[in-house]
């Protein structure tokens, strides 16, 4: 089992230079907000990560979950570490204040939530669900519902689900035939529904199940789904909990991952119809479902660096620890020093903090946009789907690259390295997998819009090469024309979109995943450049006032480094999938379904 | 669970077009070796991989195997299945004929594993390894153990196994601490061996272990490693088994995948010390090691194609069966008509193809140097490390398209995807990692030869982007320039370690990796672009004399179709992996190790 520490100064780089917090708190008033706030608070939930949820990660993706007697059990010890999460009152931590929560802002959430998933994926799926719950209540639900629900869904006295996928309606929500019936006050709600995450569990007195259903009168298609919250217990008029609905987990899956995190296939209405409340006004529950989408995808590719920066740190323990070969005085070699191991290193550290960066500022811009911000919400927008596929898309390689480095201990699953490769392959597909990401990413976020948030920012990718471009640092030379030529590359891809693409739709989706991630390598050398700009700026400041800086040299030299490697073998990754795009896959269809 | 079935007319085609089986056998006058003897090879093992070995792979990856007082316990009915295998004779399809083996050449050996690995990767292993051990005994035992032990290894009546690994001594068999004493004939071998596949089973009368020790006054290091026999059974005068040596399996890893093939832990000599036989001369062992690696490594690379195939198959029936979203007449639209899916499955035919005629025409080069060719040697040495290193890197990402294909049916394992992509974890790694190919192909085969192998292959390409160059055809006309330009970057990449690497070996161990993945991917394109080129003439003539050709015109236009996207898809991968190869990646040591 390996041992997990959060990468709490590099949080904090990013935090402070890259998102700018502190201006952030300034320009929006939110006073209690700072960068010493972040301190604290990383360094606390830093604390619960390594010692509570972090040992849990092993023997839960050992143990699993059973469904026994109709109640779903989750694994040993994970009740107590949710009960540790709720008394020290990280679930309110982004919740509005009105209903109990912190209210701090997203970016520092996503910060923290980084912990968690890295800690416990499987773990941090329950709360990662509710805060989802809590997110459509506070937008849509009506005041009643509020009051009802959201006080115990912040403070987790409750968790919540969310009910979208049934077997015949996965990527396709329009086929949803999930039923409900109008009765009095309320709704009676019947249908099956699967892959439903932490569906059940004896962790909490309550489980409030956020449902798609079709009403009797409802269209056909996306435009006649709501949306229903429908709790495992019925609340009597003080809002306790009482008797069990129509509503219990019926079987649970036999995964490749994730095993500790109970997904289930959910039965409504066996009996009398399970009794639901509808969120907002009818056939409106796929619109809420967007309003909810950034942060929920977002949510998905942050656990894409967490269960990423979780294999590294595995990895780099391993690397330090295991010998192979001696040196010609007799020496054991540490693997860590032979070069491929350490470009496998490299590979993982610098995919990470590039990660990192893009994720927290992505977080922010959700910041800015709920505070009205519009520019911000064009690169919301833009930015969601790279975060989701892009980042699950690459920690698929970095957890296997944990794996490699393990060499045959790797495969062995005592090793726990099998773990993280495992549980992160459910990242490109749930919530929307890679390639619905890319035809969002490449119809509604680039053709339908023009190009518009995609030239905004190569337009900041080409005032950071501008900036670049005056310093006389050796590292920064080295960086600066990779960047630049990667950015050339990528408006040349925006050109074709925008001239080819538009012509051919279909051409534009058969490159839609290649677009992507072309986008996802680009934003990260971006960010890594931009991140080795401060470093040198940072470490010049410390030489000439020699006096202590928030980061140390070491960690300031070692910036550089990442992001020179980012440069040297990532970003030639923006020019193989930007010659793909720009040829149009053409020959995509060129098999009939009979020749495949 | 999925049904396989052998690729016959893509193998035929290999063997036909690129291979040149017909000449081959000309030319070293192999009369019995013929198209069409291949023919009814292919046609006769794809009926008990389909109808046998197949539908075993899903129960014994669920059943694994256990150790029960003493024993392995393989899966159930992988004793009938392996039963039935040696019936039919095809344990002894390339053995010696002296032997009893039917001395076919290793390049129809290879076109019929193909089949066995991609039906049932898990059990092909112990054939895998038993014909190891043929070549081990037959290139290098004293007459007495070949009469013994070969003729019941070639009919497969006993297996083999190979004893390498030991807990320190993984990628560097320098530090082999397993110990080998004389006494009399034989010798007293005391230690323990580590990830011994399929080292215990109760198919057969008697298992043969082939293990590396040391003798009491040998030198340290890989001068100083012996090679011995080591039976399960001694045997009689007669040569039949009689009482348990000390030798025997005493735990089981628990694995990611290969379930079904047991990975032991190997005790030799708890008691008075295991009996064993010298291999030829002491000390030699790590050399005889050496002339059978080229054959076990591109066995693993062809792996590497097998579970490829065998996930591209079910994902190519899932994608046809699967349906989601509905045209505007209603129609349900299967998602293999979705681009980004009809993308993946392209990625994943194309790319087993490109590994397909790469694997033979290796396989084929051994045949050749075999009978005396050195032009060939040199290309089997150049061509393992990268059909080893490059098919089995790119079956991790084909494996893995598959289970996103499926969507979330694709990480649950009752659909069987999941398997195919553990399974497949394991083959970067076995029989020397990636990284360890990557070095011998950039040191012993590149920069120790000057880079004649490399620029031999070179002029080939060059030869068949000529030919291309003269032909009218619109889908070569699309291929031809993108070879080139990869041709010409590979071009540079040989300049480049000539001048830079040969100056600085570390510099090429960093981008060793890279350069490997360039080779792999530029074959693969030059192999496809032939393929294509052939494909167009054929099809040609079938017009031309208007009766009935060995390829349909379906099979003929696919090829063109699946080469053409592999210079869309995969040719730009050259590019990149170069432009990494060229940057030196100087920054891999630009940390401390405790700055990572």
């Amino acid at each position: 089992m390996s041992v997990y520490i959060a990468p709490q100064q590099d949080t904090i780089f990013v935090l402070d230079q890259l998102v700018e917090l502190d201006k952030l708190a300034a320009q929006y008033a939110l006073d209690d907000v700072s960068l010493e706030l972040a301190e604290v608070i990383v360094q606390e939930a830093g604390k619960l990560a390594t010692d509570v949820l972090s040992p849990l990660n092993t023997a839960g993706d050992k143990h699993g979950t059973a469904l026994v007697d109709k109640q779903v059990q989750q694994s040993p010890g994970y009740k107590e570490a949710y009960q540790q999460y709720v008394d020290n009152g990280w679930a309110t931590l982004t919740g509005p204040t009105e209903f109990g929560g912190q209210g701090l802002p997203n970016v520092l959430g996503t910060a923290i939530n980084e912990l968690w998933h890295s800690a416990n994926m499987a773990f941090a799926l329950c709360p990662m669900l509710s805060q989802g719950a809590v997110e459509a209540l506070t937008a849509h639900g009506s005041p009643e519902l509020q009051e009802l629900y959201l006080h115990k869904l912040i403070s987790g006295e409750w968790t919540g689900t969310m009910n979208l996928t049934e077997p015949n309606a996965g990527s396709d929500l329009a086929a949803i035939a999930c039923k409900a019936k109008p009765e009095g006050d309320h709704y009676r709600i019947r249908g099956q529904k699967i892959y439903i995450t932490w569906g059940d569990h004896q962790m909490t007195s309550n489980i409030v199940h956020l449902v798609l259903a079709r009403l009797p009168d409802a269209p056909a298609g996306v435009k006649g789904i709501s949306l229903f919250v429908v709790p495992k217990y019925l609340l009597s008029d003080e809002g306790e909990p009482t008797e069990l609905n129509d509503a219990r987990c019926i079987s649970l899956e036999h995964k490749l991952g994730i095993h500790a995190s109970p997904t289930c296939t959910m039965s409504f209405g066996d009996n009398d119809g399970a009794i639901g409340y509808l969120i907002g006004e009818p056939n409106k529950g796929l619109s809420y479902m967007f309003t909810m989408m950034n942060h929920a995808r977002q949510s998905v590719g942050l656990q894409g660096l967490s269960i990423s920066e979780r294999a590294y740190q595995q990895a780099r323990q391993f690397a330090k620890d295991r010998t192979q070969g001696t040196t010609k005085d007799g020496q054991k070699i540490a693997i860590i020093d032979y070069p491929d191991v350490r470009r496998m290193l490299m590979a993982m550290k610098s995919g990470c903090e590039a990660m990192r960066a893009l994720s927290l500022c992505a977080a922010a811009d959700i910041d800015k946009h709920h505070h009205g911000d519009l520019d911000a919400k064009a690169r919301v927008e833009f930015y969601t789907p790279i975060v989701k596929g892009w980042m699950t898309e690459l920690s698929q390689e970095l957890t296997s690259l944990n794996i490699q480095i393990h060499g045959g201990m790797g495969f062995v699953e005592e090793t726990g390295a099998a773990q993280h490769f495992r549980d992160a392959r459910i990242l490109t597909i749930y919530e929307g997998t890679t390639g619905i990401q890319a035809l969002d990413l490449v119809g509604r976020k680039t053709l339908n819009d023009d190009a518009n948030a995609l030239k905004q920012l190569l337009n900041e990718v080409s005032n950071t090469v501008s900036q670049l471009s005056t310093s006389t640092d050796t590292t920064l030379n080295q960086i600066t024309p990779r960047l630049n030529r990667a950015l050339q590359k990528a408006t040349a891809v925006k050109d074709w979109l925008l001239a080819q693409g538009k012509a051919d739709r279909q051409m534009a989706a058969n490159v839609s995943v290649d677009y992507l991630m072309m986008m996802g390598y680009l934003c990260g050398g971006w960010l890594m450049a931009k991140s080795a700009l401060r470093a040198v700026e940072l470490s010049g400041q410390n030489n000439l006032n020699n006096e202590a800086n928030t980061y140390s040299e070491d960690f300031l030299t070692a910036k550089q480094g990442t992001s020179h490697f980012y440069a040297e073998y990532y970003l030639p990754r923006v020019h193989q999938h930007a010659d793909t795009v720009l040829s149009g896959l053409s020959s995509t269809f060129s098999l009939d379904t009979d020749q495949l």
